[in-house]
Formats: C-alpha cells, structure tokens, sequence
C-alpha cells in the first residue's frame, strides 16, 4: 500500500510536538519534507524524523520549495497563526493536501479566499482543530445525536488557559502570541471550543451562525506577571498590551440556540475548556464533569455535590465509538489522546477519499470568528457572520457515521 | 426602645415566608399593616403575625391604605414585578422608609423615577438583594478588599434555577412569572447575580456600568415541560413563549472589567449562582467551590479536581465577619441565612439612622439592565447604561465598614 507522503511547515512547539507523537508513529505516513524559518528547529525535527524512520527529509527555510515537490501528497501547518491561511491557499492551489492547525483569522476576506481556492481548486483541507476528538466533547455529542439531552438551545466553551509564561516570553520563545496580545484585543482562538460546539449544532450542515457580541475585558494580567516576574524596569513590563484579559463572545445559530464563547489566558487559573452543552433533557457541564438528566437528577438540584463527577457513570452507555476503541487500542499521542485522533482523520480521509471532517467551509467559519470579534470589540457593534456555504448549509446533510474519518467505529 | 413598626405589602410565597422566616421573629420589629391583592392571602399572614406577636395587623386590599397609616415607619414590599417601583415610589413620598424585594424593572424611566423621588423626599430605600448577603459572595468580597485576589477584572453570575413547574402553572399558583415568560424576552431576574458582583466592583462608587449586549437563546424549554407535564392538548402547551431559555448579558465597567450575567430558568439543571470572580492573583468560582490562589495552586493547573471543594479550607483566613457572627448567633431564617442578614442590615439602618446597605442608586441601576436587556435583545444593539448618580459616582466613596449595617462586627 501506498503511503503518505507529507511536509511539515512550523516546526516550533507545536511543530514538533505533533511530528514526534502523532504522525511519525504511522506506518502509512512518510515525512519527507521540513520547513521553517528557523535552522535549528528544522535540524532538531529532521533528526527525529530520521531516528524513527530512516528518512532525510528535504529542508526548505522558503515552504514553497516543498510545495514545488512532486513527491509531496500533503502538507501539515502548525505555523504561526498569521501563516495558516496563506500557506493553505498556497497548498491548495499546489495540489497538495491541507492538514491546518487551529487559529484565528485576520481578515475576513482571507477565509473567503481560502473557501474559494478550495472551490476553484478541490483539493481538501482539514482544520486539525483537535477538541472535536475530546473525549468529553465526543460524548456529549454522542449523546446530543442520541437525544439524551433533548433539543439542544445553549452551548458554553472556551479557552481557558493560563498563558502568562507563554505570552510574555514570546521573544525568548520565538513565539507568535506575543506580538498578537501586544497589539490586537479580540477572540484571537476561538476554535477550542467553538469546534466540538460548531459539530454538535450542525453548523454548515442544516445551521449557521448569524451574528455575534464581543466584549473584551481591562488587560491587567500581563503587565502585574511581568511586574512580579522581571521587574517594574523591565522593557515590557509596563507596555500597554492591546489584548483584553477575558473576552466574552456570544453567538446566535439560525434556529435560536445561542453560544457563549470566552478567551481567558492571561489571569491566573485553572485549564478549563469551560464546555457545556443546554438542552431541553439534560446538560453536560465540564468543570464538575457532570451530566444532569431531567427526572434523574432534579433531587439534587440544590445540592450537585454529591453528583460531580457522575459523567464516569455515564461512559458505559454514552462513550463515543471513537473513544471506546481508543482506549481499548490504548490512548497515544498529545493532549490525551486527542491530537492523534485527529491525524487518524485526517490520514483516513486522505488514505480513503473520504471529506474531510472538518473542512474548509468549517475552517472559515470558526477562523472567521476572530476578525469578527475584533471588529466588534472596537466598534462596540454586532458583528454579522458570513456564510461560506453560499446558501448550501440549508442542503447540506447531517455529517454521516464517518464524519471523524473513522467509519469501520461507526458501523460497528 | 421604640419599635420599628411595619407593613408587608405584597403576601404571595415570598411574602409570607420573609414574614414568618426573617420579620416576625424579631423583638425590635411589629408588624402592624398587611396588604395583598387576595384575601385569603391576608388573613393567613394575618394569623402568622397574630400568633407570633399577639397583634392584630390591618388588612387592606389597597396598598395606599397603608401608606396613610401614620403609625407605619416602613414598609415591606415582597410584591409582584410590576408592582415594586410604583409601590416604593408611593411609600417614599408617603415618607414611609422601603425594603422592597428584587425583580427587574419595566422600564428605565420607571428607574429614574425610583430615584428622583428619594431625591425629593430622602426617605430611604433599600433592595433586598439577599444574595448580597450569601456566604460565598461575601467571602469573595471579603477576599477581594484584602487583595488576596489582585485586580478584579471579570465577574460572572447569574440565576441558573430550573423554575419550569413555578411559570408554566402561573395561573394554579397566582405567580407573575408567567405572564412575563409569555409576553416578554430578556434578562427578567438581573440582581442574582449582578448585586453582589456590583458590590465587588463598586459600582456608584468608583465604578460604573457603561453598556450592555444581551443575547437571548430560543425559547424551547416551557414547552417541552408542559407537553409531558399536561399533554399536547393542554391550552398553553404550544403557546409560542418570548422568553428565551438562557439569555446572556454581557456587561463593560468604566475601569474596563466585565460582567457575564445569565438568566438560564427554563431548562432542567441544578440549581447555582454561577459566581465567579477573577482577578490578577486568583480567582473564586462557585460551581467546583474553589479559589485558586497565583503561585499557590498552579500545580494543580492541569488537573483541578484534587482542588474541588478546597474553599472550606480558606474559611479560616477570609469568612467575613458577618458570617462570622451569624454562624456563632446560629444561622436563621430562609436561603441558608441570608434573608435574615438583609433583614438585620435593613433594620440596623433603620434604627441606627445609617445610609441603606443597598440604596436607591444601587436599586435604579440594577433593575435597569432588565429593559436594557429587552431593547438590546429586540433591536440587536448593544444599550448604553445610565449613570443614575448624575457624575456623583466619581466621588461617592467606597462603603465604610457599617457597609451591610453590622457596624460592630466589622470593626471587630
């Protein structure tokens, strides 16, 4: 069997983070190509690539070097945000295959662009938005498609994640973040967790989002992080970052149900993905890892304590078909799991022709988020969100069993 | 020592449970006038005062009876939405000292009206935002004021209480939700969550709320209730409901915090406040009982259940003193003490000649956010809040320690 022949361009943490655990594992999947503008980390990942298979991939500082390779099927891009885009339209219109890491758009014209090169061009693209394969979020849908909850009306999720460190040793670190938290104040990475709630609401598949709200808060974490960490003289310690410390953006669906979603990585706390699911039978809240059921649970509605953490109670029967082989195949890769489900998807779909799981007409709509949200947070007005589809989204079906490109689960 | 001597206007649930639960057990209180709409609803308070105290109160239909009493010093106002600002209004200019319960407002001329009558008149009023008085929100106060948590940043609450049964059979019980929940779409029950978090952020007095967005979710959850609770046959089964199940508003500060209040009353969940404060050195959540503390917890940061709970644990440093005292005393009256402690603090007011813990400015601005919601939900636009201290805001200090009416516990 043929395999796969990819590229990887962004090789920063992320970069090679996702190369060592969940693609050069793969036995149907080659790395032959590396890009990325620093030399060292294109060294460290050929290194790797050559210890597990033997390969010395080609490196190409310039990416369009490796979409000039015939060899190349497919290209990865966990870049830096500004690049997603650029990168995957450059991909497409090169014939290769997209696997793109999550991220925020900058405009909402380069998502156009990107749902149009896909439509000019066919060639698929898949957001590697990797909370789609949660194990949480993929029970709750589970459970959504059985009609546990009822009619869903009102999901939650967010980002919630202490950055300080990250953030503000962005130029020790080389990272993207900084610069954006210096100067933008928006949703700037909405698809955790608008992706798993975009798949449980039929988003561009029977649905739409319509409009939203944006309301950023002060931004007073990173200056008090720094002023603790570095020093009152320190050259950044006082700089007045553009970024707000929590960004609340709500959402309004074309059949009523509403999302809340927040950005929240600069003020001290907890990891959260803060997911929850609303619907007219039941709830699915993540930070008591609890379900509650209507008619089941209503004698502890003034004391939830003694149910947290009954979800574990409910894997036996709700447990995705996805998660139930994972774990009985044994759970590899980041992230819990969740990073090498996603590349099963996406090698799968490639492997078996199938649509990508998430696609581009997804894509652009969650990127779209971003720039939406800037925009409303710096006229203080709504925001109308764009529909990609043109119109399809009232005539595209429901996304069948092997929507996360792991049908043989499904079936059984 | 003189009596405060009062009428009870208003003898519905709420009513008749303040009466017996927070009023008639106290020695400096007789209640000597009550007022209700029914009858029946009368002559059981009647009897409830009659037993405890030995006093035959006045009966009147008609509140303004009452308000012509020259024997009555204050008044209690447990009515209907609709009914508080015109009654308080009324009583005000009858120089009759408010303590009216919570609800949102009509309109926001009705609010300009609460206080441009205290103005004329000075005679004080009080909301009885029992929530100002929970245990949690007054920790979290009290954490706050020490600085434990840093810089407040974004707030959250709300009033996330399945309240399906008390609006769909509005009618059985004589309840004023379900007219409400037919006719109108917005965030009806702003003050569970908004006071206690107006009180953390000095709203009036430092502070202001400048503007609002409100986001309303279909309205899913009244109807499905009613078609397994009466049948598809039942008259109002399939009555098109305005308000929508879970409406979020999103709140910005002059100091630029944020605030995410949530009505969420029509779909099945357990009952909770949603509080959350979050600040530049931790944060307190209500829904894990936590507080998470900078450079004490940030182990646990990937992993926060070890942490569930862990608010027990900072008793010791940070109960406020009233709690403090109440849990010597021994907790009485309804909701785990708190309408005892509003009542306390109302009373001390009262006799002690001390501005009102919750004063008319407080009143007027967060009874607003309910018609700001209504014309933010209806028109899609974000609505600018009034600032009901005509500036004064700017100069208002921050509440002395008699703040909740309980001088000599806070200067302990």
């Amino acid at each position: 069997m043929k395999k796969i022949r990819i590229g990887v361009i962004g090789l920063g943490g992320r970069g090679l983070g996702l190369l060592k655990d969940a693609i050069l594992p793969r036995e149907n999947v080659e790395v032959i190509a590396l890009s990325d503008l620093y030399p060292d980390r294109m060294e460290e990942a050929a290194k790797a690539v050559q210890e597990v298979s033997g390969i010395s991939p080609e490196l190409h500082r310039d990416y369009h070097e490796i979409l000039k390779m015939e060899s190349v099927d497919a290209v990865v891009i966990p870049a830096a945000w500004e690049a997603h885009i650029p990168i995957a339209v450059d991909a497409m219109r090169a014939g290769k295959i997209v696997g793109c890491e999550v991220g925020g758009a900058y405009s909402v014209q380069d998502c156009w662009e990107l749902v149009k090169t896909y439509e000019e061009t066919g060639t698929p693209c898949m957001m590697m938005e990797n909370c789609c394969y949660g194990r949480e979020e993929l029970m709750a849908l589970n459970m959504v498609r059985k009609g546990v909850l009822g009619t869903v009306v009102h999901c939650q999720g967010g980002y919630h994640h202490d950055l300080r460190a990250e953030v503000s040793f962005g130029r020790e670190n080389r990272h993207y973040r900084l610069r954006n938290y210096m100067n933008r104040n928006c949703e700037n990475y909405p698809t955790h967790e608008l992706g798993p709630i975009a798949k449980i609401l039929n988003i561009n598949r029977g649905n739409q989002m319509l409009s939203l709200t944006s309301t950023a808060s002060r931004a007073a974490g990173l200056n008090e992080f720094l002023k603790r960490e570095k020093g009152e003289d320190y050259d950044i310690t006082n700089y007045p970052f553009a970024q707000g410390d929590v960004v609340t953006t709500v959402i309004k669906c074309a059949h009523g149900e509403t999302i809340v979603l927040t950005l929240d990585t600069t003020l001290p706390r907890f990891y959260s993905r803060g997911f929850e699911i609303r619907g007219t039978k039941g709830m699915y809240t993540e930070d008591t890892r609890s379900i509650f059921l209507d008619g089941v649970h209503n004698k502890y509605d003034f004391d939830w304590k003694p149910m947290w953490n009954n979800v574990e109670e409910y894997r036996k029967d709700f447990e995705h078909p996805i998660w139930r082989r994972n774990l009985e195949e044994g759970v590899r890769g980041g992230h819990g799991g969740m990073d090498w489900l996603e590349f099963d998807a996406f090698f799968t779909a490639i492997e078996q022709n199938l649509p990508m799981p998430v696609d581009v007409y997804d894509m652009a709509a969650w990127m779209a988020i971003t720039p939406l949200s800037e925009q409303a947070i710096a006229t203080g007005a709504p925001q109308a969100i764009p529909d990609f589809t043109n119109g399809r989204w009232t005539m595209r079906e429901e996304e069948p069993c092997w929507h996360f490109g792991l049908a043989n689960v499904c079936e059984e």
